[in-house]
């Protein structure tokens, strides 16, 4: 049976944090986005190097090029990318964000233009569920209607009403045709409603999908609505299963996730960060590469990092790289954060058979300081900004931590 | 003394060809080109794994970003961009080419313009000799006025003047200055006229330079008036010198001037060609991984190579990340490029004791085939085309390989 893939082999004392375990890898784990099949200026090789385990591509935007059968006739995506972690698919119902290519939506199922072709495309749950098999992803995710942020309750509810109907239609035909033990996951919509919420994943719980995503979140609404909505999900769907929030995030964001119940998770959020220059440390915080004070810096971004970047390049070395503009700093820094990233998760891990509250209280400073930072660097308000100087202060002679 | 730094140990029986031991490197051989300290969209580690044994940087450009003052501070050169090979640094002569940053020359040096800050700069032999050893390259080359193609005699004539001043200038200050051991290369000019270079390298001979460049050629001249240039030059340089021609080339040239007596080359051609998706193989010629015949293609670029590339994808794949625009792409290829070319000199290097004419007829048909397909795609004369056509059957029929 599929459902018992995903096995708990540790709880939190504190949280309801819990490690799974899922074929080679451990939960909580974070997937880089390989929308496409690769990485955004880095590759496969590249991310055996920094021990990435899982990632998610995109269904939808696959089938339109290479085309899933090209992917099927080169031996399913593992071998088309030279792969050979855990590949998730996302369904490309997310792709309804796109104005580049979405045209529609009606019960039958999405309306996509081909932005290769200029063909008019119509994904139904069945067509999805066929391009993931032909695929042959690990986990594939249920087709699913994503309202933008804000939207009305009218919408909500179609949405939600819509994602059930298709999940049903997915589990059918997925069931009936799936011969490659691929998962498949139900996405549970209802934006920040409680009750839509409770409606959605009340009824996906019925389907025993192996695991359940929460999607529709982190896609601009307040971050308390956010964990609200995660909250009254999570209530809501068998407590054994994997969960996975789709889109988040923030490191901080991810240890108070995982806190919550949350096993896994996918974000664009540190290799975006990375090709505007940004990266994040345990020693220090999180560093702008861009800036000044490192043109002769010797140390490496984080000395207690053993990435590919930290082990071989300096500070000032890749800020003369962003200086001239030379395209390849784009990918060390993306590799230095997912690195990071799978360092966080490995703490988390570390952590959860006592507790994962030990580092949230490390992560919770340096989350604070973004966010002041951010006050101080883009806020007009002179009030506000000697506010979040103040606080930033406070914090960091609290936390004994540089500024 | 560090003239005797390169050693001959072997020669070819029927050519000019030889091989000189420098340090831990073997001649022939070909420098990626490193201009600000970096490939472009690859990095040092990468060039390790591709087994890339020396790299040419540029002294000027380094000195306006991130400063010559920087790069001593960090260590040096091989230390900033951690690169272990051998590094050359170029003067900052061939910058006049650069309309974004030539502004003028005369007797004393050459006029820039500092993108980064608007200043204007003098650029003297002295100065830039000072700038290559702060760098700590390897070697380091004279300060010369290079004229751009065509030239008239006059100014071919001042430009044959100025080198040879300047020439003088700069080895009296390196002698002075150098305390780390740097080599420093005097480079030969005079345009394709055999009278001027017969004099300009009869003058730089006596300043015994440990090594000679040739200068001003692969600049847009007819390529048999480089060839006859290149000879004349080597005939009144020491011959038991090494001899670098500046700026070549493509593989059959390689070759080609190898036979002729040149040591050491360097390039954007490998990198240029494989950021436009062609590729260099061994086993089947040029390719231009963007049509459509490789959608499908499980093969390795060429599945006689072990370069990183080769050993983790297909022909399709890269077409799929040619085809979305990844970025990463131009880095794949142009590692597959380089590695062809580390390649190349090997089985220069091999043959050599033997005889390197029996390579050069291996890549004399893939040379002419290249010319031919130029010929069949941009020509708009019909004749032209149907027998470049034509010659293409013939040479593929001769020499048994593939079309």
């Amino acid at each position: 049976m599929s459902r018992m893939q995903f096995e708990i082999i540790a709880r939190d004392k504190k949280t309801k944090a819990r490690i799974f375990k899922f074929k080679t890898i451990k939960t909580p784990f974070f997937m880089p986005v390989a929308t496409k099949a690769t990485g955004k200026f880095y590759d496969s090789n590249d991310m055996k190097k920094i021990k990435v385990k899982a990632i998610i591509a995109n269904a939808l935007l696959l089938s339109l090029e290479p085309s899933a059968a090209v992917i099927k006739s080169l031996g399913g995506i593992h071998r088309f990318m030279n792969f050979k972690g855990i590949i998730f698919t996302d369904s490309g119902g997310f792709q309804m964000y796109s104005e580049h290519l979405f045209l529609g939506i009606n019960e039958n199922g999405i309306r996509f233009r081909n932005p290769f072709t200029g063909q008019r495309i119509l994904c139904t749950p069945e067509k999805d569920m066929q391009i993931q098999l032909d695929i042959a992803s690990d986990v594939a995710m249920c087709l699913d209607d994503m309202p933008l942020y804000p939207a009305k309750k009218e919408r909500l509810i179609q949405s939600v009403k819509r994602t059930i109907a298709w999940a049903i239609r997915c589990k059918r035909y997925h069931d009936k045709h799936n011969n490659i033990n691929q998962l498949l996951f139900g996405i549970v919509q209802g934006g920040t409603d409680n009750s839509l919420r409770k409606i959605c994943a009340k009824k996906l719980s019925t389907l025993k999908f192996p695991g359940y995503a929460i999607g529709g979140l982190a896609i601009g609404e307040p971050e308390n609505l956010m964990w609200q909505a995660t909250k009254v999900t999570l209530k809501y769907i068998p407590e054994k299963t994997p969960k996975y929030l789709m889109g988040l995030g923030k490191p901080y964001q991810l240890l108070k996730a995982i806190s919550l119940g949350i096993d896994i998770f996918d974000s664009r959020y540190p290799t975006k960060t990375a090709r505007h220059n940004q990266v994040f440390t345990f020693s220090d915080g999180t560093l702008k590469l861009q800036r000044k004070i490192y043109k002769d810096d010797k140390n490496p971004i984080d000395k207690t990092c053993n990435c590919p970047v930290c082990q071989n390049y300096s500070r000032a070395y890749l800020h003369h790289l962003i200086k001239i503009k030379e395209p390849n700093v784009k990918r060390l820094l993306s590799l230095h954060n997912l690195y990071f990233y799978q360092r966080l998760m490995e703490k988390a891990q570390e952590s959860i058979p006592e507790s994962i509250d030990h580092i949230i209280n490390i992560f919770l400073p340096s989350h604070i300081m973004q966010v002041m930072d951010t006050i101080i660097e883009n806020s007009k308000d002179p009030h506000l900004v000697e506010k979040a100087r103040l606080n930033k202060m406070t914090w960091s002679y609290k936390s004994g931590r540089k500024i």
